[in-house]
């Protein structure tokens, strides 16, 4: 599998990282190795409506239990955000298929396609479409950087978007899915730990919050005449981040445009753009509430006008709890809620599903420097191995 | 002298404000209507190597009184910012002139040119030039907006800026400068005041806080293990605020970039601007010290690495005490700091020198709404000819 995967990275990718952004030529080329793969132990991918790939290696029952991530990147990304589940679900197929036994149960490989929606802003996009939730219009209209639609682009790859929510019926031959992923963040290194059982994805509460004060003369306005609308949102991502730790969610405030934005002139106008999370709806929704009156405290404090504008937002999604527990038991009992989306997180809404976590080195991702220590891939890939083949035995 | 400035405002300016920027062609026409404007009263302008625009009125005695501000604007400027301290000193000339009676003293009316830097950044430039404190040559490196050198657009202009020093001959004629300008702020419009001695110009302490955390994903890293530089420089900003309030000055944070400033990112970078202001060179080192100490906290406290990037400094500047007596004496006695800069800045680092305010509706400047009562424009070119009138009688 590792030697898989840095072929991929070679195929597929250059000195600034991974290129295998969804609907380019590298991504077809990484899924045209991926056909490869496949091959050498006989088995041909099939693309569904929505262009993601499947491929079957038939066991003694069905429904067949699916294994997946997705082949996309982000551009300059990690070399295995997405290939490594992929290339870890190739690994256990071909063990079976090496093996010579017929596995107990049908084995499915899924490769969801713009798992990162990096080329045209929407995440999850082939999960989404076959667990129904996809907004096929509304995708058909955004553009790239370069101003070509996604409904053009997908039809370049062989993908009518009207038909897309037809991949659908690829799951009623499934029974669940096991993703095996890296953690992208910083706790299992941390903690020491190799691996963990994701228990599921957080919520999130997207939001942008516009202060309007007054514009002013930095030298002539005084400091109790002022309506500074750049203060106004400093209080308040200080708040959003008081709150997450109050409530044990995350909260980030990752942007903050000040108007007229010059060094002379008080900020009459202020966006700042919020990012809430939390794996348990109630706290997820107590952390917005808190955000709302925190932001209207500081607007009202200095005499500012507030406006809410929505961005995105998701339910927590918590995974299957048998699998969970079947997933804890090869993964030492470390249990996890994922702080980032996961196409698990959209199949667990239709079937049963779970994740397994290996370590990021020093927590980065969606970056050149993505990276894991090699024994714990090696453990991953083992463990996700006797995580499938236990649950394909039930 | 108010249907002057209105001409000149139909002659120069359009919808969106006056847009008489200096070195442009509105400027000049500026300049060619103020030439007329002399020339009705018998007076030829002269140009000094700098580009100022000088003219003199004989009277009993030298050394001449100078009477001026600036007739140049920002782009979308008012139409009272410097023009009206040039249109009053015109009609402090001319009310001479038309009286038959020669001045106690010679007037000189000056424009000083491009007291605004809209166009190269550098403001204060003809009054530096006159008080041998500009930098010619750093001056004709700089570029505008279309990539053209200062160096060129001036020599269009008639300026050799080799030898814009030479200009300061014209000050060997001159015992004293006394200004009329628009304040510029909200401070007398609230008091209720129609006029003000100004005691002299704030000084100035302009800097860029550069923080430095670690860039992560919004939703796989835990709060405690942050280093959110975005965070640390609101922390700062607020602080700025507290300083300014605590030390009697202002302070700004007009501007806050967060990097990578996407919403699903903890900002691993973060640079802040800010301004700080004190008519007390004391307290104004006081502020930069303290701010400097706070946002050396704010850093330290969330693990964050700080750089200092000096932007522009200028001490504090006192009028001459007699001036800024004789000033309140026709001014009701108010007394204020300018928290802006003028001409009777630099003028004042050599000569002695003073001005008066007329209040701002609403504090607004460097806009097209700026505006002035008319009755307060009408009180301050009055009480602007008695005070050159009682000056020049000295």
């Amino acid at each position: 599998v590792l030697a898989d995967l840095r072929e991929l990275q070679r195929r597929t990718g250059d000195n600034n990282g991974a290129q295998r952004v969804c609907w380019t030529e590298p991504w077809r080329g990484a899924r045209a190795y991926l056909t490869e793969l496949l091959a050498e132990i006989g088995l041909a991918p099939e693309i569904d409506e929505a262009g993601n790939l499947w491929s079957y290696l038939e066991g003694e029952r069905e429904p067949a239990l699916a294994l997946g991530s997705h082949i996309d990147s982000v551009p300059d990304g990690g070399w295995l955000d997405g290939a490594y589940g992929v290339m870890a679900a190739v690994g256990v197929l071909r063990a079976w298929a090496q093996s010579g036994t017929r596995p107990p149960r049908t084995l499915a490989i899924v490769d969801f396609a713009d798992e990162e929606g990096a080329r045209f802003g929407r995440s999850l996009y082939g999960s989404s479409a076959v667990t129904g939730s996809l907004d096929a219009a509304d995708l058909a209209r955004a553009v790239d950087a370069e101003g070509r639609t996604a409904e053009d682009v997908l039809a370049e790859n062989g993908v009518n978007l009207e038909r897309a929510a037809n991949s659908r019926s690829r799951l009623e031959r499934i029974g669940a899915y096991l993703e095996l992923h890296i953690e992208q963040g910083p706790v299992l290194e941390a903690e020491g730990a190799g691996l963990a059982a994701v228990t599921g994805c957080v919520g999130i509460e997207r939001l942008r919050f516009e202060f309007t004060g007054q514009t002013g003369h930095a030298g002539t306005t005084p400091m109790p005449m002022r309506r500074d609308a750049g203060l106004a949102a400093a209080t308040t991502a200080l708040a959003v981040e008081r709150i997450a730790v109050e409530e044990g969610g995350v909260g980030t405030a990752g942007r903050l445009d000040m108007s007229p934005g010059i060094v002379t002139a008080v900020p009459g106008g202020a966006g700042l753009a919020v990012d809430l999370r939390h794996s348990a709806a109630g706290s997820l929704a107590r952390m917005l509430e808190r955000a709302r009156e925190a932001a209207g405290a500081a607007a009202d404090g200095r005499n500012c006008e507030l406006r809410e504008e929505p961005v995105w937002r998701i339910d927590p999604v918590a995974f299957d709890a048998e699998l969970v527990k079947a997933a804890a038991g090869v993964a030492g009992g470390r249990r996890l809620a994922s702080g980032a989306l996961h196409d698990a997180a959209a199949i667990a809404r239709v079937r049963p599903a779970a994740m397994l976590f290996v370590p990021s080195i020093a927590g980065i991702s969606h970056a050149r420097e993505e990276d894991t220590a090699e024994a714990d891939l090696r453990a991953g890939v083992i463990a996700f191995g006797e995580f499938a083949a236990r649950v394909a035995a039930r």
